[in-house]
């Protein structure tokens, strides 16, 4: 599939209209959700209109925007007038906003076509969608960004929203082997999206292509007076990280972390390959005794928080929840808060040593997931590979350079330091080329980076 | 007084700090203030805090914003947490949003320095304030954005926020000398401003610079859900408008107006010499006739809304109202429905013939105020110049390029199509270079546009 940094181009030069764009996603979603079922809400209409709309736009020489023309998918937890948003669960089943969130505001500013909502596991917690893993569809996309990391894979649309409260982004990225990218917390505006920890959850992006991500990424930020995580300064450009050249060859370190026991031998293997490769630019540091009690931090911030910020759904709909959602909700309450103040207190620490941490090296190199995908029955996978770098906002992007042994694509996980999300896009940038020799069908430039979908 | 462009330019080659400007601008408002009255509320230690904060994102290479470090002055209609926002009047005494408005959201994002907050009359209505005109103290600077504008005129600060519903964007700038741009109505987002009429509503800006209005346009621009006149498609880029040169000379058309009577002999005689020094770029035609039920569309539909949304100030504070605007708020819930909704009618209209109408022109040529400043105890003068255009939202600017024969500036206005803000900039710019010659100590470039204070 075409990049969407290439398709805004094509749009502009008159190469391709947003209808023809938007026409050809349309028939691919049609005539694989069923199969898929990565789409929660699709309008066929609306989105043909609309992109009619852009390409009189650009006929009559009016303003065109940095998305213009271009197709986008967003989780089903992002409030949107044109398209009901249920959160994935019957427990808001026919609900329809009647505010568009700030991302969608954010969309519609800069030219894009909302082609539709994408499946999120219930709440955007760990209980399964029913979306398949377009790579093979006896494996689970993970969650919660389904149908985000699904229908990228499937090249129904170049680039779609999820978001991460855990590892919801990163893991299906990896699953589906697209590049997820979630920036730091704060850059990305969260009014009118479902709010289930308001420490924890931030907004991502997926594309087949690294510079797709940091486009959308750059479309989305802003500062957002009504999200208490926003900060009101000025954000970085990420697409700018991705298209300049580093200044001298960035730093990498590998953490060897206490939960890497869970690693499958492929996914250790491919790490391993890659630190070889990136021979004396990385730095490996035994840390499986530090950071030890951050999952257990995150644990009590996420379940003290969402719980008492969806309480009602346990009060009003148990039986339509399901169980490690509801499980969560009844553990949440009992958390103390004093044992909440603790973890937050913890977290701004850990955030304080990670500042200075980052002086010395540009990326942590990490695994994105434990491996390939779970197997669809046995639902969405572990998202401790990301939990620590939820937990503190750290910028985090997975690029999908590994295979299983099963031919199931694996991510690799780049982390950057806090508000130097375009720093992380630059080292990432770097990584893909130093590494495109044995791996170039996967580098992320549109001019060589197609890949098939279904 | 430094653009606010250049002052960006200087801010990132580290030629001056954020602080070093913050400085000069409070002083100079501290040193002023008490005869100019422009400034309503100003915290000098926020502001500095601010200004110190932008100039360590610099430091530490971190993101910096379009505005990064320059000072902004913002009407008191608009929401700011860290200010009261009083619209003006003692009714509002002592009120403090909880809330940025969206305009605020957009300056802090791009790293700009809220001052404080400009004067405005009550309720942005006609009666006057207690602001002075910087060229001459006996002089109204117009209203309702007097603070504003004279803020500009007397070199406070480089750029500042305003509103129009009638001509208190465009007036005022005219009566101080300075550049004033109202953006076609739904460009620039409402939410957090003072409604008065939801219909005619319009935000706008100042400077000594066009380029400045430009930039800053770009800024505050941005699609706004909540905001029923806003639209939900990519906006014009003002400042390329300003940069880029015109691939033919553009065309004006002066339309002698019904209300041309009311024109000062000085003001008639520098449009007289505007149109001649545009020669064969201009066209005059007679449009006494056309037109003429415009300006009591505009007053129905004002006075309706505005009655209907601040009825509550006659029926709970009608003491503490100037008679103007009481007798406004009395006549307007006196307008029946149908007589407001056949007002929208031929609003929509003349929106329609308009557009047909810059199909042959690129800006109307038209008097920006009936001549020079009112005297201070005359009120704020009279706003037909710009009825017309405010009542179909299109985009205003005003240069500031004549004098009057007491040596007090007027402006010229050009009025552009809706939507096309970077055609109108580029045919304002080609304008000004075209003029240049004779008027060249205002051609509103910031390599020679240097202009004085009080």
């Amino acid at each position: 599939m075409t990049s969407a940094v290439e398709m805004v181009r094509m749009v502009r030069d008159g190469q391709v209209t947003s209808v023809q764009l938007v026409t050809a996603c349309l028939d691919k979603i049609e005539a694989e959700n069923d199969q898929l079922k990565a789409w929660a809400h699709i309008d066929r209409e609306a989105a043909l209109a609309r992109a009619g709309e852009m390409d009189y736009i650009r006929l009559t020489g009016r303003p065109m925007g940095a998305l213009h023309g271009v197709p986008v998918g967003v989780k089903d937890i992002v409030d949107t007038r044109a398209f009901p948003t249920e959160y994935g669960t019957p427990v808001m089943s026919g609900r329809q906003p009647d505010h568009d969130a700030r991302v969608i505001a954010q969309l519609l500013d800069a030219g894009a076509i909302i082609i539709g909502k994408t499946v999120t596991t219930p709440f955007a917690f760990l209980d399964p969608s029913a979306t398949r893993n377009p790579h093979n569809i006896a494996f689970s996309p993970g969650g919660s960004s389904s149908g985000s990391a699904a229908a990228v894979a499937a090249g129904h649309v170049p680039i779609a929203i999820g978001s991460q409260t855990n590892g919801s982004v990163i893991r299906p990225a990896s699953y589906c082997g697209v590049f997820g990218f979630k920036p730091t917390s704060g850059i990305l505006p969260r009014t009118g999206v479902l709010q289930t920890s308001q420490t924890l959850d931030q907004l991502g992006v997926f594309s087949l292509y690294l510079e797709d991500t940091a486009l959308l990424a750059d479309v989305l930020a802003m500062y957002d007076p009504a999200d208490t995580a926003s900060y009101p300064w000025p954000r970085p450009h990420m697409l700018s990280g991705v298209q300049e050249d580093v200044p001298i060859e960035p730093n990498f370190v590998w953490l060897e972390m206490p939960y890497f026991g869970t690693l499958d031998d492929d996914a250790r293997k491919g790490m391993n390959e890659v630190i070889d490769a990136l021979g004396g630019q990385i730095e490996v540091i035994d840390a499986e005794q530090s950071f030890k009690d951050m999952p257990e931090a995150h644990k009590i911030i996420q379940d003290y928080e969402i719980s008492r910020n969806l309480e009602w759904a346990l009060r009003d709909h148990e039986d339509q929840l399901f169980d490690k959602f509801a499980d969560m909700l009844r553990r949440g309450t009992k958390i103390s808060d004093e044992d909440y103040q603790e973890a937050l207190k913890f977290r701004t620490a850990m955030i304080g040593y990670f500042a200075a941490f980052f002086k010395d090296y540009d990326a942590i190199l990490t695994p994105s997931s434990s491996g390939q995908a779970t197997k669809f029955d046995d639902g969405t996978g572990d998202p401790i590979f990301c939990t620590y770098w939820t937990l503190c906002g750290l910028p985090c992007v997975t690029l999908p350079i590994l295979t299983s042994g099963e031919g199931m694509p694996v991510g690799v996980q780049l982390v950057g330091n806090r508000e130097e999300d375009n720093r992380l896009m630059r080292s990432a940038r770097w990584m893909l080329n130093k590494l495109s020799a044995p791996l170039d069908e996967h580098d992320g430039t549109s001019e060589t980076g197609e890949r098939s979908g279904l």
